[in-house]
């Protein structure tokens, strides 16, 4: 029996008779396959990932698994439809936190028809891709038993420099779950970013290999940063992990390295590195009611 | 006495009574102050980074050293106009090899005004900047004491990776100046491009730099490499440099690494890189006449 996925923060969800993505029971998950160039291109791109013996078997791990496709009813109820087979990298979790972070400056590739890319610039401009290399697709913090998630609706993608560091900061601390107006204490962060199998490190292992591979260049792809809290609290290890998920804008590199990708990693890397060398001195001024004033604002300009 | 430079690549040129750069005999460039915002913004810059404390001193190495502004008779015989006084790179070089790389492949910044924004992307996409994230501005190489510089009047910006891969070997090669459609043999590449002073390595420890500041942000600013081919002939120390120039749009970094910069340093070093790898395997199909086709393209696609 697949079901809907509770832990998506990005992109099109399932239920209500829409159609999205599907779970099973076995760590499987079923990314409806488009119809358009958008799905033959994310096929072609597992197809190629998935037999490329150029790709570093430690590269491999930051990579949904992929194990086909296969006609499964979709989640509107319309009829059997074509998915993606991928891993379901929740699997086994109890309560992520979960960050989607869209990386590159530029989302559109510079083969696409003049139309995707001025509404893709016009997108990078209007959020901080440009400014920051980046934006936050979508996320969920666990909270607490009582309070669940805090899982905004909407992206927080126009954030400035000082609310994505406020943000990523929420997003390693204890402090935040009664009261979000509270400065975050990053009392997480040592275990969740730092540390030999940290976020740090793991983005660090990526970083090295799109300064060297220019098999591919990843458009409009995010990376997922993820870890659960309630383990860190325990005292477990946190398993905090990165994965690299939508690959619908994946183009051959042709001999050059994906600079834009490269450039945004960095611009992350950079974030989470001054977190933990300062895990204390949140430089903000921007406060969580700030954050929403610009959401709003960001929610109204894009209707 | 001021004169006109014999060895700018790039950028407005002096004589013919036309405004341009001069040179002393004492090592100094005296660069026109442009009377616009952009004159006004690359004064502010030297200005802020010949005295910035936290600038790295090795960094320092890499820019021009900075002496104030001066009148002086512009070379367009006007009259006294204000110039930016700077190191002259080339002071003491007898025949120098040169490439001009504007690094980035966006050359506009997000506050710009949008006439300028679009004009700047148009030739983003035009040339090579957005591929591969840098464009070749100009350059000349010295052949021998017969032919002289090799030293197209016209920009080869628009050159694919190939084209890019060919030009940066022949800049280190000692068999192509009778001959242009020969393949180049990089015989220079492991003393100018390689080694503990050379220019990768010059170019590593800029990057180094970049992955860290987040004080300024560099549009439309260019690298220089710069050698002595006779030097190297001769045993002598080649004095392979980086420099970067043309700080007309710089401005404030806001807590953000340069990530448009240094995705186009990372795809140039890669450049780099694979020649100091496979110096004798020019990987590319593309010839010099090529290029020089693709070059009258690119003139009428200007024009």
């Amino acid at each position: 029996m697949l079901k809907v996925t509770n832990d998506q923060v990005a992109g099109h969800k399932a239920g209500d008779g829409k159609l999205g993505p599907l779970i099973d029971d076995l760590g499987r998950f079923y990314k409806p396959l488009q119809s358009n160039e958008r799905g033959s291109n994310e096929l072609t791109f597992y197809t190629s990932f998935s037999t490329n013996t150029r790709i570093p078997s430690p590269i491999r791990r930051f990579f949904p698994n992929f194990y086909g496709t296969q006609l499964v009813e979709a989640s509107d109820g319309s009829s059997l439809q074509p998915h993606l087979v991928l891993q379901d990298f929740n699997f086994g979790r109890v309560n992520p936190s979960i960050i989607d972070i869209k990386i590159g400056s530029r989302t559109w590739d510079p083969q696409a028809s003049e139309e995707y890319i001025q509404k893709g610039l016009k997108k990078d401009r209007e959020t901080s891709s440009l400014p920051l290399g980046f934006r936050l697709s979508g996320f969920q913090i666990y909270q607490n038993r009582e309070l669940g998630f805090w899982k905004p609706e909407r992206t927080f993608q126009s954030l400035s420099a000082d609310e994505v560091d406020l943000l990523l900061r929420k997003f390693v601390s204890s402090n935040t779950s009664a009261n979000l107006d509270l400065q975050p204490d990053c009392s997480f962060a040592s275990i969740v970013y730092g540390g030999s199998t940290g976020i740090l490190s793991q983005l660090l292992e990526l970083k090295a290999w799109f300064e060297d591979q220019t098999i591919y260049h990843f458009y409009s792809c995010s990376v997922l940063m993820t870890y659960e809290k309630e383990f860190v609290s325990n005292g477990k290890i946190p398993c905090a992990e990165i994965k690299l998920i939508d690959f619908a804008h994946v183009y051959e590199g042709q001999g050059v390295i994906d600079h834009n990708f490269l450039g945004g990693l960095c611009s992350l890397i950079k974030f989470i590195s001054e977190i933990l060398i300062s895990p204390e001195e949140c430089t903000t001024e921007a406060s969580p009611k700030d954050i929403q004033k610009n959401q709003i604002y960001f929610e109204e300009l894009i209707k």
